[in-house]
């Protein structure tokens, strides 16, 4: 997986369980793309103090999802509502009524994962 | 919810963000169901530190619960997933072509949680 689109779903699940400070910091160099330096100087940090916190929020969402997986689990879950609605479009274009089994396949799959 | 399904949900998602002391407290007064003179005398600890425990860690994963609403997310999937798989079971019955189309729409709604 791409590194940003890593961090954007680590962050928009676990996020909440950095603090404020870190969330600020983390935000304003992974997602709004500033520097170290104009964050540095925004925050009243060293540059270097930037850095070691962005890496220590990495880790740190790493770690939830290494312990909990709830982004693998949602992820999976996405895909196969996705594989679901793909179905609904080849029955729409064929009537065909595998496609509706498939689906219910696909439904009991999802309430087991 | 009913307690003890909260419970589980929330140590389901929550639980190994806990103590290997604390699950294994927690595990044997609320899944074990075993009491808290029990727990106390196998843990070498006292029946209000159990207690207390219990209480920490039904606080903590509460907690977890406010911060990054994951189960309600999962709760709300699911829901609509088992929506899906009555409507392909209608479907089956009926031939009715909508509960194909329904099946779309709720398909997208859970892309968009």
């Amino acid at each position: 997986m791409d590194k940003i689109l890593e961090q954007t779903l680590l962050y928009d699940f676990y996020g909440e369980l950095l603090t404020d400070h870190q969330k600020s910091v983390y935000e304003d160099v992974v997602f709004q793309d500033l520097s170290l330096s104009e964050v540095a100087e925004q925050q009243q940090i060293s540059r270097q103090g930037v850095h070691d916190l962005v890496k220590r929020c990495d880790k740190a969402l790493r770690g939830y999802e290494a312990k909990l997986g709830l982004v693998k689990k949602f992820e999976e879950t996405r895909r196969l509502v996705e594989e679901i609605l793909r179905l609904t479009e080849r029955y729409e274009a064929t009537q065909d009524v595998a496609c509706v089994r498939e689906i219910e396949k696909i439904s009991r799959m999802i309430v087991e994962i």
